[in-house]
């Protein structure tokens, strides 16, 4: 029996978890849930897991859920309940907090758990530099579930990897992908969050049409396989079924492929080095399927770029990048700039960001939250409500 | 320096093979070169690769070349000589002869090769219960070079076979995919011959318009790989990129890719465990690269079917289907029945045969033997010219 924590509960993968173990109560068992503050789904999650504790990172919510709980699960709360419930000790963590949040709990989380199935990429696309050296020492168990990254993972499980010549993530391209440049003056939050093929969050929803996303998984890529980024590519492929690619030196490639429903990864961190999936109706067939591979028009999306030279340049200058992207989509979201000026946000602080070395945690979130005032300052002057 | 002989080398993959040779002079010699009859290539094969031995099949051409050869090189002729050649050592023999003349030459060689890289699939589709233990036990190393073949052959080096849980081949469908049942009855040789993506010998480039070849190769999955016949299909890939997939036991299926020229597979046979690829402008590309997948409509091309038949019933079942095969395309390409007319020859002796336990190369040859006489009769019937 395997015990599970699960950061990020309420949200979309938190939710596809829970439906795996829902199908497997004999394997895993819900040791821990965290949420930021969604506390009604929390409350059912509480009495179908009967999870031993709980997290609720907004506290005014939490004092809310208090008079509700059974007497056995013990409650968290705040920025202190967040770090005593990551000194939980698990089999397998989920980290799937949105976010720069995700990075205190990790770090302590990493030493408690015996198997890390990481969701949230701002941990490496901002904390990469940190956990270098653990990784490549094999002193930490990390499964990406992010499903190209995931796939990246099964693929180097097979291969020697002095053998590889270049990696291929895909990328579906997200709901603007066909926009021309004038469209994108236009778009809508609803246009952009209507994601051809996955149903996800909205930030990875905004930053999949940005390709923004693909940026931070070539990042992703570089810290957890140690693959030197000139040797990462991304290519259009609409249709999501085919996940990653490893280009051997022979030009014969791999390719990895499933379904777009994170169930399977979330699945294949849970149950590996076994291959089980509880849930049916997940087939991939062969009918009638045809998939299709285009290069990035890198003109019309050059957020792509900017991020990849952020994550050349390293040291602070992807944080900065990050949180920019961060503060510009919460701005978008709630209607308050154009599409369009999210781009602008980090063509900002990318252009207005010198390098400084990044050393620990305390420095990431100083350069994050420089960067975040700083880029508030610029998008006001842009708001168009 | 790794010695090679080469069973057919002036057939398509025998050239291949020579190109791959030409280009990586340091570690591959020709040690023999065997052919039918092309004594004019064979001739110029033998003053640019110097082999020690040559062996031709057919003794009148086997008198011709005689004086030509240089003093160094032994000649052997005749079904003698093929013996003879077969009991050469070698480090890498490559077994590309046409239909089931490759059926000797291999059960001899097997034992004095380090690594045969099949290519007559013949070995497996009507002797494959003979080396069934060999195979099973790692007591021989067969490296198969058809791309399918080859692709899974390397897809199975990364899987623990257990959590395999279905095998795809997939297959061009050959020059006639898109022919209705009405235009298959007008079918010249000139059409068949004209393969949308590969460039191959004639009899396989009929065999894959009738799809009999994708049923040979189902079998050579089977024996290679041991896999269960109702765990193997066949898709329909135009392309000819990808070449096979494994699909696991969680949803999860891996594919290998590469461009469709038999240079890529033949180097991997060679190389193998190495990677390499001596011969440059075989990069496969994403650029604008779309892959379709389609089922087999199997009402209209019925011969997979038989010929899956005649392998599930096993024995001299596909000996009889392949000798069918080979004798029909025959009269084929000479113009003297309709293509429809193989169809017909197939289903008689697949008909008119009884099922009998084969226990020897001469069960084989026996039943070959009486099916190509079967046939013949059957086909005269049939005659157009």
């Amino acid at each position: 029996m395997k015990k599970v924590l699960i950061f990020g509960s309420t949200g979309s993968i938190g939710r596809n978890a829970l439906e795996i173990i829902r199908h497997d109560r004999n394997n895993f068992s819900v040791l821990g849930l965290l949420v930021n503050k969604n506390i009604e789904l929390l409350n059912q999650q509480i009495r179908e897991f009967h999870p031993r504790y709980v997290c609720v990172v907004d506290e005014a919510k939490a004092e809310k859920i208090r008079e509700y709980l059974p007497k056995k699960v013990k409650l968290f709360y705040g920025k202190d309940g967040v770090r005593e419930f990551s000194l939980l000790s698990s089999d397998i963590s989920l980290m799937a907090i949105v976010g720069i949040s995700s990075l205190e709990p990790f770090a302590i989380n990493i030493k408690r758990t015996k198997r890390m199935a990481l969701v949230s990429k701002e941990v490496l696309v901002v904390g990469g530099k940190l956990w270098k050296n653990l990784i490549k020492d094999n002193s930490i168990e990390i499964i990406p579930v992010d499903s190209e990254i995931n796939a990246l993972f099964q693929l180097f499980k097979f291969v020697d990897k002095n053998q590889v010549k270049k990696i291929y993530l895909t990328a579906s391209g997200g709901a603007l992908l066909n926009y021309s440049k004038r469209e994108l003056e236009k778009v809508t939050v609803r246009d952009v969050l209507s994601h051809p093929t996955w149903g996800m969050g909205e930030r990875i929803t905004v930053d999949s049409s940005t390709l923004v996303n693909k940026g931070f998984e070539v990042m992703e890529t570089h810290y957890l396989f140690g693959i030197d980024y000139q040797n990462i590519d991304v290519v259009i492929h609409r249709e999501s079924s085919a996940h990653a690619f490893l280009e051997m030196r022979d030009n014969i490639l791999f390719g990895c492929f499933y379904v777009p429903d994170m169930k399977i990864p979330i699945s294949f961190s849970f149950y590996y080095p076994k291959r089980f999936l509880p849930i049916r109706g997940l087939d991939f067939s062969f009918e009638s399927r045809d998939l299709s591979f285009n290069q990035v028009r890198r003109n019309d999306f050059p957020l792509l770029d900017i991020v990849l030279s952020s994550a050349r340049i390293g040291e602070n200058l992807p944080i900065v990048v990050n949180a920019a992207d961060e503060v510009a989509i919460n701005y978008f979201l709630k209607g308050r700039i154009k599409f369009l000026h999210i781009h602008r946000a980090i063509e900002n602080i990318f252009n207005s960001t010198k390098k400084h070395k990044v050393r620990s945690l305390d420095d990431i979130f100083f350069w994050d939250n420089w960067a975040r005032l700083k880029t508030e300052e610029f998008l006001k002057k842009l708001l168009v409500n």
